[in-house]
């Protein structure tokens, strides 16, 4: 074997190991999640921290440091899969180089104290106590994103952690496109909807009932529970420990149906994505999603274009009938499907509908926007939340609660990731209109609850690549263009029609 | 703060790293045998492999070598605490230090296929398969003692592993005494029990009663559900992650009451040790047993000593009738009492009862000694084992089945293991000696449920100090005495003529 040869099977090697250690850190987060003992969760603090604290450690290793300088030379004659593997590689370890170990530590003291502070500002509805440390790490951030490096504004360097490949330069012609056509369509759909009913998703449905649903309609849809587990917790989350085991949870309140449904199929279709990887990719760094905005778009299709049709709603209506045999006698497959798609402007993004849901991101993006490229102070962000808010949706929050204070994310020092939900829409869309133009008997399969096709088309065009293409190779290949906010407009203005016309 | 002091924190830091690594490592172990996705085997041995290996670089590392050599510096100005501590530290580097990480590999491999040809000597019956790896690996078992280091024998090297401070020297006198008295007892016993009924135990068993009998068995006797769970597993185990997060299992066989209500209990006494490790060791080379035979003492006293009495029967039977409303309908407390403690010899170890499971330790005890000091060889082990057999219990094995290839530990690799299970039963039987002296009103206690009295003085005699005692100082601070097999074979004698006798 050639000296290359090995370099390639140690680099294998060593992701392998880096995956292993991922692996038992995403079972430590999922317990954590789900069956952890109430006494254990400072203990369990410490080890997602020490376990975190080993692989970082192992990516700037010595031993990872030799394996990135035979890189370039081992390129030379491996095949074009062989590359990506090496290129995913060395993009991995530059991240973990670039940013210095102490300047880690600290960040991650700062984040801590975030957190603390967010957590009080919530808790008195005062908007003033998170503000001085989330200047603080604001400031870091900018630091970070010049550790990170970017051409054209600090902001791309986070982007491009969750996007790979994307910018402010190629997000801001589509959110402004998306935002003057949904704030104008928001308009005449609000009074349309207005008298649409959905109390009857809001009634009491048992525990019981729920979990036998989520676990049917998961199966139903696809995923595989060989390789995978479903479970219940306080947060709807999917963790792959790998693609032979993907574990979902969904969420009950036993006075919303429509939260269980819709957390399960969202979850549901993360799962597909990670279990539908393929089995060669295994133990890589291209064992992962081509991008946040990619695996979205995996759990949005189903909970949105495919499982809101009028056709899910004729297929799923009798099972849930079955699930809650003393509620919703009465109510039709129309009555069901205008109810779950109703568009109510809501302040809180959680809750949005599948309209208005994009002009939460799109306010967060511009103000992130702005704060790392010193446009807005801290200390003016609740006023400009509030301002862009009443514009963009008609509403004003009473209290930050409502407002600033609502995501998590910021006090978890988490800037550029909001883009990718609404991202993960527009692909989405676009692969909502092919799929459809492949798939001939597609709203025939739904109504009769027959999903095979659509999981293989996806599994096909998306999931089975990992990270071996890149989002924007994914959408070239399915559209022959690039990613583009209109596949996505179409898709709702006529969904918006459609809603009021059944 | 003095350079000694740093130093002393700087090692407590790292046992605190260690130990967050091996509570991942126990994770990965639990979530194999209760929750893991049937298709994600393969890749659970990869992460265990990984973090195993992780933990033992961490153990050789420069870092590690560094600190283990101002251990000595440190020692000077130290509390004795402090000084325990340090001695944890140095012992477990210097077991590190001593084996090749070469010669690991090469070990591995050989368990790896010894445990494959177990496998397959099990399944043909022939224990003529598995002989050649297992010549092999004693093999490498002898280079291992000798890296380990050893004054007298080469198996000292592994008893000491288990049992720190014992060897061949202090077993050897204790284990002949036990076997020539059990021998005789057994003699008089077996007839005497022959006609005890007990197929009342092994009538069907709904597993929803067992699984709630035995939560409600398991905190009755005082194991904390806030911090711990309680699962359902093919092999019962016990994994701590640390003592506010420990975990039992129990195994369900609905034709066999008593398998489940003693394997229960067994758990439920090594996870009230776990739990009762004192909060001031937590994430240091203290915060565990002090030996496995001291573990296997706490799990012994409640499964046999405690929960086999007369008492104990009179309070569990009527809450047994509980949950099985149709089973157990004529049976009184003294027939369940007796059903339970049949004394009848068997092929198999782990079905054995409590007076004849010693003499199956002591078999593999003899065996492994002269294994390893070249007395007996690897082809003449099955006729030695059935030698022994016909001589200590008057059983002969039909197949290796039932006799040599009946434990998976060799296989695995583990040799010098085996005579902790005996030691425990010492340990325990001095354990309740002087726990009835200290508690006069226990038996009315246990008739009563009552449970809390004994937990506190097994917490205060043993539980807290963690490894902080070794378990003669445990044994010593009890009775006043080094460890002896007379209080076993005082409290055996006793219990074998009161069966009788009720």
């Amino acid at each position: 074997m050639s000296d290359n040869k090995n370099y390639f099977n140690e680099i294998l090697e060593f992701m392998g190991k880096i995956k292993d250690l991922r692996s038992a850190l995403a079972l430590l987060m999922w317990d954590q999640e789900t069956y952890i003992p109430k006494g254990a969760h400072t203990s369990r603090a410490n080890q997602i921290t020490t376990l975190e604290s080993l692989i970082h450690s192992q990516l700037i290793s010595k031993e990872a440091k030799n394996l990135f300088d035979v890189v370039e030379k081992c390129k030379l004659n491996c095949s074009i899969s062989e590359q990506q593997h090496l290129k995913l590689f060395s993009e991995e370890l530059e991240r973990a180089f670039k940013i210095p170990s102490k300047f880690i530590k600290e960040l991650s003291i700062v984040k801590s104290e975030a957190l603390d502070k967010w957590k009080q500002a919530r808790s008195e509805s005062n908007y003033s106590i998170f503000k001085n440390i989330f200047a603080k790490l604001i400031e870091m951030k900018i630091q970070e994103a010049e550790f990170i490096g970017f051409k054209e504004n600090p902001y791309d360097a986070f982007l491009n952690l969750y996007e790979p490949g994307s910018s402010v330069r190629m997000i801001d012609p589509l959110f402004n496109e998306l935002k003057i056509e949904t704030i104008q369509l928001l308009k005449s759909v609000k009074n349309q909807h207005e008298n649409i009913t959905y109390n009857f998703l809001y009634k009491y449905y048992s525990a019981d009932g729920q979990s036998k649903m989520s676990r049917f309609i998961a199966e139903s849809i696809g995923f595989n529970y060989i390789n995978g587990r479903f479970d219940f917790s306080v947060h709807p989350i999917t963790l792959a420990l790998d693609p032979k085991d993907v574990r979902l949870t969904t969420k009950i309140n036993v006075k919303d149906l429509r939260l269980c449904l819709f957390s399960t199929i969202h979850e549901t279709g993360h799962g597909i994505y990670e279990q539908g990887i393929d089995s060669s990719l295994y133990r890589t760094f291209a064992a992962e999603a081509a991008s946040i905005g990619i695996h979205e778009s995996q759990s949005l299709i189903w909970e949105n274009m495919i499982c809101k049709t009028l056709e899910f709603s004729e297929w799923v209506l009798p099972h849930l009938k079955r699930f809650f045999p003393d509620n919703l006698k009465h109510v039709s497959h129309f009555d069901f499907y205008k109810a779950i798609n109703k568009i109510q402007p809501s302040l809180i993004r959680s809750q949005s509908d599948e309209l208005t849901y994009n002009l939460h991101i799109i306010l967060r993006y511009e103000l992130e926007n702005a704060l790392l490229n010193n446009k807005l102070s801290v200390s003016d962000l609740q006023e400009a939340w509030n301002e862009k808010m009443r514009d963009y949706l008609g509403l004003i929050p009473e209290s930050p609660l409502y407002g600033c204070l609502q995501d998590i994310h910021w006090a978890f020092g988490d800037v550029g990731y909001f883009p990718s939900y609404t991202l993960g829409k527009l692909y989405a869309a676009t692969m909502w209109k092919y799929l459809r133009k492949d798939l001939k008997n597609i709203f025939k399969d739904i109504s009769d609850g027959n999903f095979i096709s659509i999981k293989e088309w996806l599994a096909d065009k998306v999931h089975r690549h990992g990270k071996m293409l890149t989002a924007d190779d994914i959408i070239r290949r399915i559209s022959g263009e690039p990613l583009s906010a209109s596949d996505f407009i179409d898709y709702i203005t006529k969904k918006c029609d459609r809603i009021i016309e059944n």
